[in-house]
């Protein structure tokens, strides 16, 4: 107990690495342009395995393309896993992904140094595509698809092509499945990419879940009409409509107060004509919250909202189903063991939802999940502004050590 | 008296023009194409000025491009004069403009068969360019601007070669001007482009004057945010923001009950993207009412709402004025005429303002003005299900003879 309560991670050499990685994709702006599966992905993901390598991890590739460094525990049973994704969005910042990663890798390191076994097997996991396809984790929770067409990456690059370029193998896509066997918990450490820890001034958000997400196109008809010659009562303004049913999610998101979120983003008027009457709008609808029947509510509450506006409007609602994404709630022994953690650091910590989705949300399909938060400064992220300091990575990183160290005895 | 009061156009000869007009620039689907200044809009002035020949008026192009047909009267005083457009829009119907022109030809010729002579000279105007710059009866006002570069036509043609090509004289533009001491009434019969008439079972229309518009665009700046990760509470949604101003400018409008009309009708967003609170939001709006105290009224009620809306919304809005039209109303002594004229032919009829904008908005600038309406049927219009009965275009027709005869006593 002793070696385990002062075991910490080297947080200058952490950061040093996230200097050193944050190198490859920098852009003038000093943002990071790492897309996946491009040179600077796979250049990133070259560094990554040879630090790795130098840390003492067999690495493999498995069949989505993910990255895997292992150390081997004193038993043969299932690993505790950690990771990320060093992927970026077209300009994205230096800690979004990386940070769980060299984490990730710092905490080998040290066990390494510090000639730590600990019981469990430890995997270091660098996914596939987290920005676009999300395809390493889906892969590994077996909830990805296994037609290739399926996927349509915003670069427009086949996902096979793709997959077996960053080393792995599409027609066996199915064999980077995991289960509960192979892994029995997986911790992400990211940075918050909101500005609620920050708010709060609190170091390490002790994550609850990934919220689950529903998300609709709502198609409003009205009639168009010339806008100088109809009478007001003659009308049927599918954009009057429209703001009907922006205000209604709004309220229903809103009152009574709660976690919840919803939020109609986009929005297309026709014939979007300063002398016309809209006759037609489509609304996207994005609804997320930890509770899946929270959103059920929401969104049946919405339904009924809508027909009452479609009847006083003289215009027609559909709702058509875009995507439905599960809540993926956080094991409550592992929430309840990252805030023991935090505490026997002296760091501040509360309980938060992941309003995002990360690689765990996936990885929660099949095993014990957890997460751990630190602050973003401004609460900006995928920017260039992305910034956390040293020191909370630091944090962080020995949150994710010292909650390992203990999961290492829960699973015993 | 006895002549006057039996007088009537010939209705078979009026229909027959109407369909001899619509061969040219007729479309597949039955519209008409015969935009300003193109070579189907000349080809259609061609056959209009050898009728106007036929039907013994003089025939002159002023400098705005502006075709005048004249028959003298037996003194040398303003003219009474009447009118239209032929030129449409790009599938346009075969009433809208063409209507004013042949009744107002049919006229001359049913005055020249029955040897009947005016007291005032009679003036049949094909104004230049209705659909697109109004140039020819803002000419005629003296309210267009002389600099060619102020003007940017729909097709891209500059206007002074247009005006030039259709007989005009663009460097003497200022030519063009008329007063009250050329032309003491003009009266514009014309279909009604909207669905009153009809739903009244009403026959004609005494139209009250031409409402005044006024367009602003509406700039709403929140602050874009990711939807999955800002709170509801922590918010600046400038869709949000937009659809309040949209429901009050509807509800301003609407209640309490009157003639104004007011539109957003174009509405744009950014980013515009499912996931990302809207930061930006450009609305139109559109005012128009026959009163411009109830115009102001409207703005300026809506411009307080504006200013708490944007304060309950933490967003910025700003108005900013892209036209103002003043309204154009018709001179009492004509309405009345208008409405003797109808009851002395057994038709039924209405006060009702033009809400779209005609010839006679402008010509209304410096005379005696008063339009005539004949229904449309489904109130469609600017389309080639545009359709007024041949019955109904005789109607009009003897309505605009019987009020001009009228109105030659008038002003004797």
């Amino acid at each position: 107990m002793t070696l385990l309560q002062t075991l910490s991670i080297n947080g200058k050499r952490l950061n040093q690495s996230l200097d050193d990685l944050a190198q490859i994709g920098q852009l003038d702006n000093g943002g990071i342009c790492r897309l996946a599966f491009s040179s600077q992905d796979l250049q990133g993901r070259e560094l990554v395995r040879r630090w790795m390598l130098e840390a003492g991890l067999e690495v493999r590739f498995d069949a989505a393309g993910n990255m895997i460094g292992r150390r081997q525990g004193k038993t043969h049973g299932p690993a505790l896993a950690t990771g990320s994704h060093i992927d970026t969005v077209p300009c994205g910042g230096k800690f979004d992904g990386t940070l769980g990663v060299l984490a990730g890798l710092e905490i080998a390191r040290t066990l390494q140094e510090n000639n730590v076994e600990l019981d469990h097997p430890y995997e270091v996991i660098v996914f596939a595509d987290e920005e676009d396809t999300m395809i390493g984790s889906r892969a590994m929770a077996g909830t990805a698809s296994l037609d290739a067409a399926d996927y349509h990456r915003k670069d427009g690059r086949p996902i096979d092509q793709c997959v077996n370029q960053a080393g792995g193998n599409w027609a066996q896509l199915f064999k980077a499945r995991r289960t509960r066997q192979d892994i029995c918990a997986f911790i992400e450490l990211h940075v918050e990419q909101g500005g609620v820890l920050e708010m709060a001034q609190t170091q390490i958000g002790v994550v609850q879940g990934v919220v689950g997400l529903q998300r609709y196109q709502i198609h409003i008809t009205g009639r168009p009409n010339h806008a100088g010659t109809t009478p007001m009562d003659q009308r049927q303004d599918a954009l009057v409509a429209a703001a009907q049913v922006v205000l209604a999610v709004n309220r229903l998101a809103t009152n009574p107060p709660g976690a919840r979120v919803a939020t109609v983003g986009a929005l297309q008027v026709w014939p979007n004509a300063a002398n016309i009457v809209p006759g037609k709008v489509q609304a996207s609808l994005d609804v997320r919250d930890l509770s899946q029947v929270v959103i059920d509510t929401l969104v049946s509450d919405l339904r009924a909202e809508l027909d009452a506006i479609a009847r006083a409007t003289h215009t027609t609602i559909e709702v058509v189903p875009q995507l439905n994404v599960a809540p993926s709630p956080a094991a409550d022994h592992i929430q309840e063991i990252v805030a023991e953690a935090s505490r026997s650091l002296g760091l501040s910590h509360r309980p938060m939802p992941s309003r995002a989705g990360h690689d765990a949300l996936e990885m929660g399909r099949f095993t014990d999940m957890g997460m751990i938060f630190v602050p973003s400064e401004g609460g900006f992220s995928h920017s260039e502004v992305e910034y956390t300091t040293p020191e909370e990575c630091t944090q962080g990183a020995n949150v994710l050590l010292e909650t390992l160290l203990r999961l290492d005895r829960y699973y015993r």
